[in-house]
């Protein structure tokens, strides 16, 4: 199962490769991560995903709890909390193409943020089910480059 | 000087933490970080924010090249590139600001993703500059939380 874990760290010199660190030691590959500093420049909070059984993500929780830096855990997965995350992506178009891939973009609310005549590039924000339709439903036209955050958190209420 | 560096990663255990390890054994500190799968889910892109002169960058550009999972390495501040960044913002209201902290959500074309009768959560893409502003804007109404995920880029064209 997939587990949303939010870390607010003291924005602490190495503490990220600490941290990724812990992760691949105990066997959890990461799927994503995003990391940005909060309100308070001093802290800063990681978002990271990754797959494991409950039992698991509760000794990486009780490691991350031990570091220095480490102020908060919190596992998303078991709160009501709102994700989001957000990619960029460049595809190709044509003058057959070009009005079918802007109706997908405004479908999926995106912003079309660079356009030259053979590519344009969108921003698009959503849920990682949505993000990962844009990308099935772009990819016939031809996909040239993607990038994305990775998913962000926050608790409800 | 802050630098965007992209890294194009094979999607392997444990890359993540070394790449992270490599800046930081390097004196590096991160300041913001980006993960996720790009259109082909073996492949990662990862973008960095780094500060630094511009000779210890290709120092640490050669480095992530020697990497064998390392694919590709563009520092994007040397391009023309289009860059985004996306927050969670979680700020208090009450029913006398309330009508002034909606105003100021829409002057950013943010979208209000979750809303109580103490605390709304605003999603807001833009530049680190934009971003910014919208924290420095807020700040006065009471921020409880924020979650950034760290700037993404791609080349133009």
């Amino acid at each position: 199962m997939q587990h949303i874990i939010s870390v607010l760290v003291e924005n602490h010199f190495g503490v990220l490769a600490r941290i990724s660190g812990l992760f691949s030691a105990r066997g959890f590959n990461i799927d994503s991560l995003a990391v940005g500093e909060t309100h308070d420049p001093s802290i800063s909070r990681m978002t990271i995903v990754v797959t494991g059984d409950a039992r698991v993500i509760e000794q990486v929780d009780k490691q991350l709890n031990k570091l220095i830096d480490v102020i908060k855990v919190t596992d998303m997965t078991q709160e009501d909390h709102v994700e989001r995350e957000m990619m960029l992506l460049k595809v190709s178009h044509n003058t057959k193409n070009r009005s079918e891939i802007i109706q997908l973009v405004g479908i999926f609310k995106g912003r079309i943020v660079d356009y030259n005549t053979k590519t344009l590039t969108v921003e698009v924000v959503g849920d990682a089910e949505k993000i990962q339709s844009f990308i099935d439903i772009l990819r016939p036209f031809g996909i040239k480059e993607v990038a994305r955050t990775g998913r962000i958190a926050l608790q409800r209420g």
